[in-house]
């Protein structure tokens, strides 16, 4: 009898998959699935056509997470879980998200090729909503699944529409109201694991030569999406340097100050990063020769360590105190958003390392930065973990680039895990 | 006979005048007297309508500048001229730029009345496109006025038409083509003088409790309107602190560290202006999420000594050179430009003070900041002389507050100044 373990995922499976949403989601830049619209919506109707093929069972929930399922002989017993999100940012990649979706169906079409039966059931998920480039929630999609969408979650507009959350998912053919009734579809005592494969979004894999990573945790954020500085707008030749309120000089101040600050911590052991993405004057006000009165900017502070983004959350409003003091200037911070950090669980990296070794792929540990809805499984209590997939040129844009030697890879370690947990067997031949 | 330089300026008119420019150019949050365009046109007619009225000649060159002539008994002898610009930054202040026409026409209409004719011609010139929020050119009207306007400024397009300078000045009814010949329609050698009032756009004579300020000289500057700087986007949490090519945090240490040397510049006895007015990341790229690859800005440097332009220009280069090495970003400065300084006459501001203390008026002192179209004409050899009558609020705003009773003192020691340099005489009753 074969190895249960060694069953070979199909791979030109895959690589049509990924096709298929290339063709489907290419805006004429990148790829755009955005949330709850017509990107996302073709993307889920890809993956379950193609469950539908390989025989497994379709189901959607009240947010329609996608759940496609190989089943057990034991059915009663907790599911074995893999999967990842199907939406995209804005002119994105073709990888971030789907490679995991498509990674869990060409393990389970290895297997039912190979007819081989797991003792649990298996399901690949395919998660809405996780790109909060759409709308400003977190995990949006794992969450409603495990029940936890409010109802004012629910009211955040998309970016681009301006519609609620709640509208969109209706629009789609969801039912909102089950979602903000907090119905959940999974519970934590019906998953053995969660495991999800992803690309990684920054340079590490890349530098260090090596195809696979195994995250050690998730970081948690927080973030001030609509800060303001308010100075007061003055002539620029006409008012001396004692006399200004210069909005962009006091928010340059805090920023480059921050810098020397995040460093000192990364002295002490903390480990976290600080970025201020978005700044910008008012266009219909600021002028080159105008003293700036106003610049809004945004904050994002993420770590694995909630006392560190706690830390740093107060190194950055007590220095923008100081400066608002010195400058006669002041902050407004506007609403904080974030999310939590999550630790992945001992085994299941311990099985992702010895699959990783089995097939002589070179792996490490590594902190993931980005957030993931593996952080939302982790903090329901499911055992839960990450396998990081060699990218080029980050996520999020159009030239994120994974190669499938690297994928094939990330695809052999994810199915010998889950071949493990869910105990598969091979009939006789 | 009475004195002739005492003759009370018309405030009268000056306050219909006021009332009506007020009247033709509110846009519904400030006034709005767009250079070559309709608000501009208006304001221009308004002071052509008065000037016939009081029976003076109205002449107009090439550029629509407009002149209006209190003929004097010797027409061959330099002229006395007076005057400022007629337009304003979209929704600024009544004062800026009109009330140095509102003054001249004031004086003059005073002196018709009283029967005093000048020996000399004085000439109320309104100056076309002072405010270079229209046009990326400084002072386009007084040196069109020079014949120095050239065919490439000619080119420049609006800011909101996107159109040339010089089919804004054929719409309105001029000659481009005579502009950019050069044909001049003043030479310095036909000017006894050029003596502008005008409001004070800082907060300097509200500070110091006094209604008029002799200004010593005008300020040059040195711009760069759209620099940039360039670094790399990246996914902010998956990114490490060494990894980065952070546009923002580099453009901050330049502006912070750029405050640093100006104070020094100061303690070593320059004196100048360094502002960044604009500073924005790219709307369709920036993202809270992303490490920002681009953000651009403005950059005005402003001083009345051209070594100390120059200086600041070299320390901000230098300075932005050791970031971009440091940081791994590089700076793109795009196109500079800038005005000259320009002194104001002695014996010029020698009279404005005396006529001050004449009328018991509170006077000081001081450098303009701001351009002024005096600056063409000092530095075309023209003595020039500016006075500034206290202002709150700032200008290029709808909030500039001009009280009328500083206006009046100003009026009055222009219309002295004036008249001493024309030799005015008043007829035996």
């Amino acid at each position: 009898m074969p190895s249960a373990t060694m069953i070979e995922p199909d791979l030109p499976l895959a690589e049509r998959l990924f096709e298929r949403l290339r063709a489907q989601s290419h805006d004429g830049v990148g790829m755009t699935r955005d949330s709850y619209g017509a990107g996302e919506q073709a993307a889920h109707e890809t993956m379950a056509d193609c469950a539908r093929q390989l025989g497994l069972v379709v189901r959607r929930d009240a947010a329609l997470n996608l759940y496609l399922t190989l089943p057990g002989r034991r059915r009663d017993l907790p599911a074995v879980m893999t999967g990842s999100h199907l939406d995209s940012v804005p002119r994105g990649g073709n990888y971030d998200g789907a490679a995991g979706v498509v990674a869990g169906l060409a393990v389970l079409a290895g297997w039912v090729r190979a007819g081989a039966t797991p003792q649990r059931d298996v399901v690949v998920m395919g998660i809405r909503a996780e790109e909060s480039a759409w709308f400003p929630v977190s995990y949006a999609g794992s969450k409603a699944a495990f029940g936890l969408l409010d109802a004012q979650a629910l009211q955040s507009p998309r970016a681009d529409t301006g519609r609620p959350l709640g509208d969109h998912i209706r629009d789609c053919g969801g039912q909102p109201e089950l979602v903000a009734a907090g119905v959940p579809a999974l519970q934590a005592t019906g998953l053995d694991c969660f495991v999800e494969l992803h690309i990684e979004q920054g340079p590490v894999l890349m530098g260090a030569g090596q195809p696979l990573g195994v995250v050690t945790g998730i970081c948690g954020s927080h973030r001030y999406r609509a800060a303001r500085v308010l100075g007061r707008y003055a002539h620029s030749g006409a008012t001396p340097r004692g006399h200004r309120a210069d909005a962009v000089v006091a928010l340059a101040a805090l920023i480059d100050r921050l810098q020397a600050i995040w460093a000192e911590m990364e002295n002490d052991g903390h480990e976290l990063t600080l970025t201020f993405g978005q700044v910008y004057t008012d266009p219909r006000q600021a002028d080159f020769s105008k003293v700036p009165g106003q610049v809004s900017f945004s904050v994002d502070i993420r770590s694995r360590d909630t006392a560190t983004l706690r830390l740093m959350d107060e190194h950055l409003l007590t220095t923008a105190r100081a400066i608002a003091t010195a400058q006669g200037v002041s902050f407004e911070w506007g609403p904080a958003s974030g999310s939590q950090p999550a630790v992945m669980d001992p085994a299941l990296r311990q099985a992702l390392h010895a699959a990783a070794a089995g097939i002589s792929a070179g792996v490490r540990d590594m902190p993931s930065g980005a957030g993931h809805d593996s952080a939302t499984f982790a903090n329901q209590g499911v055992p839960s973990a990450m396998l990081f997939v060699r990218n080029a040129n980050g996520s999020h844009n159009p030239d994120e680039a994974m190669d499938m030697a690297d994928f094939a890879a990330g695809a052999r370690v994810l199915g010998q895990v889950l071949a493990g947990r869910a105990e598969v067997a091979v009939a006789a031949p």
